[in-house]
């Protein structure tokens, strides 16, 4: 990939992505679950969020992919991600795993690192979830070693987003400082990217793609939003509208 | 009803709601929570959530409509449902069934049907849930064998909605597509479905006329918003404001 | 305190609240959690929402504030409860109770009854659950008892916002009739209240500061919005942006 062509590559696959209307079911915590269904309609994609253990295979069965958040870490969560990840796995559907918060509880870091072993596609975190899946800093050299161990692309978001599958590597530098002031945006790019997933077959390039977009609607969002409430909303609008033009006008990719 | 009534007739059952403040007490799922509550505010209901089986009894016992949402079906909620129907049924407390996703999961859709074989007042649904409960497509007398078979109201969603008790019938060309692209809409519809129940003896007209506010709600939201985020926020100032001359104006019912 | 500083310190907790980021654990109902994290996190503060017993010790270990919400009462939420406040009190650990509908069901008044007696900083209610927990009516000096009863702050909020601890009292007239048609506004305050008590010893003058701040934000969102929904979102933006000139302009405490 060349990094002048990487905005027309993300359009094409969100092109993509509204016109398969591709399926996803997540696995999240009951604060992210309503955002993260708007920003996946907003984009094109179709959520359902169930978490029963007895039905969760057949949602699955029929999803284009797969987002596990440990965002509510339970009993019910935990027996959910075995079912759905079981299935998952027979159908080699792409499942992308968030790993909230495991830096406040170590119980919660252990069963991340135990995820982290069954092959996601991609892994979005932020730099403090990084360090207590990774046991390192959340620095290039570290996310390459991390990335070629675990054969997912790591998906670092913050001031500045970094993505590598070990061998590619793409910097974005869009997004807005509000984005940390609104619950659920990192939920949301997770989910986000696993619905790109479920549409391009190179999880970098998807997994890339899914935090242009993001990236971009936040910068747009925060250039129109009066405050986190407004951004909030806002940030849906734009998703919708979202085309190549502003894409192209506005990524930040080095 | 004469159809050139009907807006007349709606606007007074919403007076009806916004004077008695109906207690709505609603298993749903937690997607669909906030925004459930937020719209039947904005309607001028009360809404209540809890689904401890421990306490849902006198929740329900005080409240003067059910909402039974499978949104989220696990066994918890499946206690709950039990636990509320069996207060309900002794209080004649008028309920609403949402069979949300029916279509994705066989267990739910078995679990939907013994539930529509209880006497919910009205089932709210959409086009594939509506075949997968009554294993016959969506068409006018499949609707109608429907209601009379289970004797209630079937209120039919979509890009037209229609609603029929098996005697009289409503079709409404309101609403608007983005709808479609915001969680929860149809889960919302069916709560504001139950208060209309909880002011209306005639659940035909309670079930029309809720969907009308709904859709006309969406109509005028879908002018004013400008995009799915600003259109969840619209519609809900929307139908706080909504008054007999909007919904005479507005209304598309044949 | 005099009435005639109140702005200006509380102007001072608010910037304390923003320097210092608290973050405060938040045990509390699927319905209001996202609005809630947006309150915090408008306002300066780090939410978390766990409930797993098996982390929550860990999470609350790293709190600075706690909040315990009632609104979803059930054996999970109970067992989260118990082994919160087991953590909160060893590190003495500020926290609120708010006592959600516990007038619909005797158990949970019950409930709240026996965590009112475990030494929350604060208890945030509305008159007909403070009739609920106290056996008396929302008046004057039978707060003032149960707050001497107690050992807690009672912050009544209603049209009229009532703070007391038996010794030192205020009544805060800010606010807006919209706040009622807004679900989740008295959570997200409970919540805010529990962030303020991080920052401030006194937790009197935190709760009332807290409620303050809440009032001033609803004043201003009041204003400005067109609705309840577009309250919601213009409440979170205005909180973001409060400042102590708004504060003083805006103010009604007597």
């Amino acid at each position: 990939m060349r990094v002048a062509e990487f905005p027309q590559i993300t359009s094409e696959i969100l092109m993509r992505l509204r016109a398969r209307a591709p399926r996803v079911h997540c696995i999240t915590n009951a604060v992210a679950q309503a955002f993260t269904a708007n920003v996946l309609l907003a984009a094109g994609a179709v959520p359902s969020m169930t978490l029963s253990p007895d039905e969760i295979g057949a949602f699955v069965a029929r999803a284009d992919a797969l987002l596990v958040n440990l965002g509510t870490f339970d009993e019910e969560r935990r027996d959910a991600v075995a079912a759905a990840l079981e299935v998952a796995g027979e159908a080699r559907t792409p499942w992308v795993l968030d790993p909230v918060f495991i830096d406040r509880s170590e119980q919660r870091a252990e069963y991340a690192r135990a995820l982290a072993a069954q092959k996601p596609g991609a892994i979005r975190l932020n730099a403090a979830e990084f360090a207590a899946l990774a046991g390192s800093e959340a620095e290039g050299a570290a996310l390459t070693r991390y990335a070629l161990d675990t054969l997912a692309v790591v998906a670092l978001t913050g001031t500045v987003d970094r993505i590598t599958d070990g061998a590619q590597h793409a910097i974005i530098e869009n997004g807005h400082p509000l984005m940390a002031k609104v619950t659920a945006m990192g939920c949301a790019a997770s989910a986000l990217n696993a619905a790109f997933l479920a549409v391009e077959s190179d999880p970098f390039l998807a997994s890339a793609a899914a935090l242009l977009v993001f990236g971009v609607a936040g910068s747009i969002a925060g250039e129109r939003a009066t405050g986190p409430g407004s951004f909030a909303t806002t940030i849906i609008d734009v998703l919708y509208a979202l085309d190549g033009t502003a894409l192209s006008e506005k990524a930040r990719v080095i």
